[in-house]
């Protein structure tokens, strides 16, 4: 076998690549995404992907990411032999499942296995993705989905029962964790919250909390902070809860694929990796949220909850109006100093009643209040001032400002408001557009930037009142964000008279 | 804006890629495969999909294949701005038809445009042809795509009504076209056949006339050798015929995903692109073909023919016999060998059969025979020397040896006989198990190697007596092959005697 020498690149997007120059490629008969063996002179061998080059390396040359030349303990220069070898078993599984048989366990492990260690191509991973979307998954496929993602990644075991809480997603300005934690943990229940950064919206949770104070940390330090302070609001994605749910996630996103099966695989993997005991789902539903129909959210919520129960996790299921943003920001700073206001006892109404309804469900579970009255018992949280003194602790300890008020913190110093063209009433806000409109000025990236509304749904407005202010942190942003309110019609307002019968 | 120094890496696959830092990226709010676009100082702009490394480019460097940086006529070292844009209108319609959306002719034309100038990623062109699999398409959408695969790549005039052939594939040893061209050539018809070379098989007809002639030929020279002698028998894919094609082969390659549709636009736009007018279409049928039944045959090669008449192609379909390998040679070398001897006028039968049947055809639709006659027209032809004649010109035209004789062909020198372990009859031939064990033998990047079968279904054989013989260029090959026999076991012998009734 002949031997080359290995020239370090990092090029490996979300698999174990080798680049080959094109001659060496045809030599071995291999064409890109084959799979080499590469083996050192000490006997260790590894898998790769094939990438063909014409230039980068040369015919004597292969390119190996570190990973893999960590792998086979070899340093640039130092020589290996290649030669081509068949796709690993759950590359033929995840064949199996695109003609749609189903999986059994050892199948479903293999293949998310196989994602964690690189040995998959993104557009095996992208098969699999997708062959879920067309063919669905049985509920037996989608337990062991969940248990291999959670096995598969960091386990945090806390020394007493887990709360949790998470939303489906889809909505603008959903900041309701930022006040939801601080109400739960004040009452004594331990909710250690793992959030995401966003990848399409304007503002994750993640994103909003790094306003407010650091969001990475290890598992270790998370299980400190939450441990004494009874919660935290930290990024999931430095924790690798669920390494091969990210792995999915790079090739979900540029499809803008996201299969039932896989989201809520991706949802409870995470939550079994932190050892939640009880979980309340916030499921947005109406026109422009991820679910339109109430019908179609209590499907999907006892799929979550017969799901639970499998993996002796019990989940209630809050549906929510998702139709429009919630509360009045949307962008980090924004929505950090709304959920701030809020907690300082001036937030909106329609966010306190979230807020307060979906931790009162929690509160009831951990039975800190009797049925029905989950609620009321996290309102009295939140206007004591309990649940504000708990979040300044957990900004705290997360390395924030423990004195920080709503007034201090610094949005985008570019603004313009926009202003109601007639008088009349709000008939629509579309979360698409304010999403969209939001992105421009520079949200998540420029965490100042983002769109406060100043009317939702059903409220009445007059001629040259503001209907919504956009911020911005540079000037370029701002015109770019205010070009496309004109374009996409984010608010839409009417007379009072909508129709006249009969028609005259 | 910022600007970043331009260096040169040539690791694009399939799609037009730009390499960022991870820290650049993350500044510029992109993730992999989000788009860029690149300016350079000259108000010159491109497009780019955005990889990420951590260490081959700096954060003050952008990484650009040659082929966007040569659209930018910018050099290394150079500056460029970026700036993040949204997806081309293409992906939407990607998106669409993920969603089951019938798509118009021109959103199929972007889709194919975008394929071809590498706007889309492998990804991205992965789920388009995943769609066609799980969603099919209409008559009218497939007729855009061949169009539209023809339209993107090089077209070639000829003077005179163009007669092709084609096999679906599927079948080891189908060696059948260096029979047929000469034959329909020789009969003066003209016969340009384009072909490719093995990507899952253990010799395309390319791989197996390059053993008699170079195959790598531009459009021009391919039209003056066919035009000179009626016959040709080049490798496609350096004629650019289907660029698009050829992309979408190297995504559906991997995930081993041949939709209907994509198959039948593959083939179509490639005939469309040489200007077939008279079509025949082998359709291999039985166990271990594409085609299982001759139903499913019949089905095929009714769309196949209706597809041809709105693309004023006239299309015959030969249903033939694929449950067993043609011929009895699988492998470079050994197929060429096979291929002359049969028109020295020594080849086995079953291939005459077949080469004449499907000439034949040919010689019908093009008035060189009355029709029911074809075939006897072919066999004379084949009888007469004059086909071994034309291809004799051919391969000097071509560039090979015009004196060749099939015994002068080299084969393998390493050589091993399997022989039969009982008496009986050869019940069954496995095309997957022949396939892989021509394929460990080095086939088809080594000419040489490949198998010959001395047994074929339904004769008979006695203890001790070889079935198959086993060549390869190198023993290690040859003992990987052979360690394969045992294991696949790819001729079955039973006795005669198959059951006994009663059972006793």
């Amino acid at each position: 076998m002949r031997s080359y020498a290995v020239r370090m690149l990092d090029l490996s997007a979300g698999s174990r690549i080798a680049v080959l120059n094109a001659k060496t490629a045809d030599s071995l008969g291999v064409v890109p995404w084959d799979r080499i063996r590469i083996k050192n002179g000490r006997q260790r061998a590894t898998a790769a992907l094939v990438e063909i080059t014409k230039s980068l390396v040369s015919e004597n040359q292969i390119g190996l990411p570190r990973l893999v030349a960590q792998e086979l303990s070899i340093a640039e220069g130092e020589s290996v032999s290649v030669e081509p070898i068949p796709p690993p078993v759950s590359v033929k599984h995840v064949h199996e499942k695109m003609r749609g048989k189903k999986l059994g366990r050892e199948e479903i492990y293999a293949i998310v296995r196989d994602v964690v260690d690189k040995n998959l191509s993104e557009l095996e991973m992208a098969a699999f993705v997708m062959a879920e979307h067309y063919k669905g998954m049985e509920q037996d496929e989608l337990l062991w989905l969940i248990q291999a993602i959670a096995d598969t990644g960091t386990r945090i075991d806390f020394d007493k029962p887990v709360y949790d809480k998470h939303s489906i997603g889809g909505v603008p300005g959903n900041k309701v964790s930022l006040i939801i934690v601080p109400i739960v943990a004040a009452s004594g229940l331990l909710i250690p919250k793992t959030s995401s950064r966003a990848i399409t919206s304007a503002s994750g949770t993640a994103d909003t909390m790094s306003v407010l104070a650091p969001v990475e940390f290890s598992a270790q330090e998370l299980h400190k902070i939450a441990s004494k302070l009874n919660g935290a609001i930290v990024w999931g994605g430095g924790l690798n809860l669920a390494p091969a749910d990210d792995a999915f996630i790079t090739v979900e996103y540029p499809l803008q694929l996201d299969p039932e099966p896989q989201m809520i695989a991706s949802i409870l993997a995470k939550k079994l990796a932190v050892g939640t005991d009880f979980l309340v789902l916030d499921i947005p539903t109406g026109e422009g949220a991820k679910i339109p129909t109430s019908e179609e959210a209590r499907r999907l919520g006892n799929r979550f909850i017969e799901t639970g129960i499998k993996l002796n996790m019990r989940i209630r299921c809050g549906v929510t109006y998702g139709g429009q943003p919630i509360g009045r920001a949307v962008g980090p700073a924004l929505e950090a100093k709304e959920a701030m206001q809020t907690l300082e006892g001036a937030g909106p109404q329609s966010l306190v009643e979230k807020s307060t309804a979906l931790a009162g469900m929690l509160l009831e579970m951990g039975g800190k209040a009797p049925k029905g009255n989950g609620q009321e018992t996290a309102r009295e949280i939140l206007q004591s001032g309990m649940a504000l003194k708990k979040m300044l602790e957990i900004i705290e300890a997360q390395g924030g400002n423990p004195h920080i008020r709503s007034e201090e913190i610094v949005v985008g110093s570019f603004k313009h408001s926009v202003t109601a063209p007639v008088d009349g009433y709000v008939t629509h806000v579309s979360n698409a557009a304010i999403n969209e409109i939001a992105r421009a000025t520079g949200a998540p990236v420029e965490k100042g930037s983002g769109v406060v509304l100043h009317l939702k749904r059903g409220e009445k407005v007059s001629k040259g009142e503001p209907i919504l202010d956009i911020y911005a942190e540079r000037q370029s942003k701002l015109e770019q964000a205010y070009s496309l309110v004109a374009k996409l019609q984010p608010v839409t307002i009417e007379g009072m008279l909508l129709e006249e019968i009969p028609e005259y």
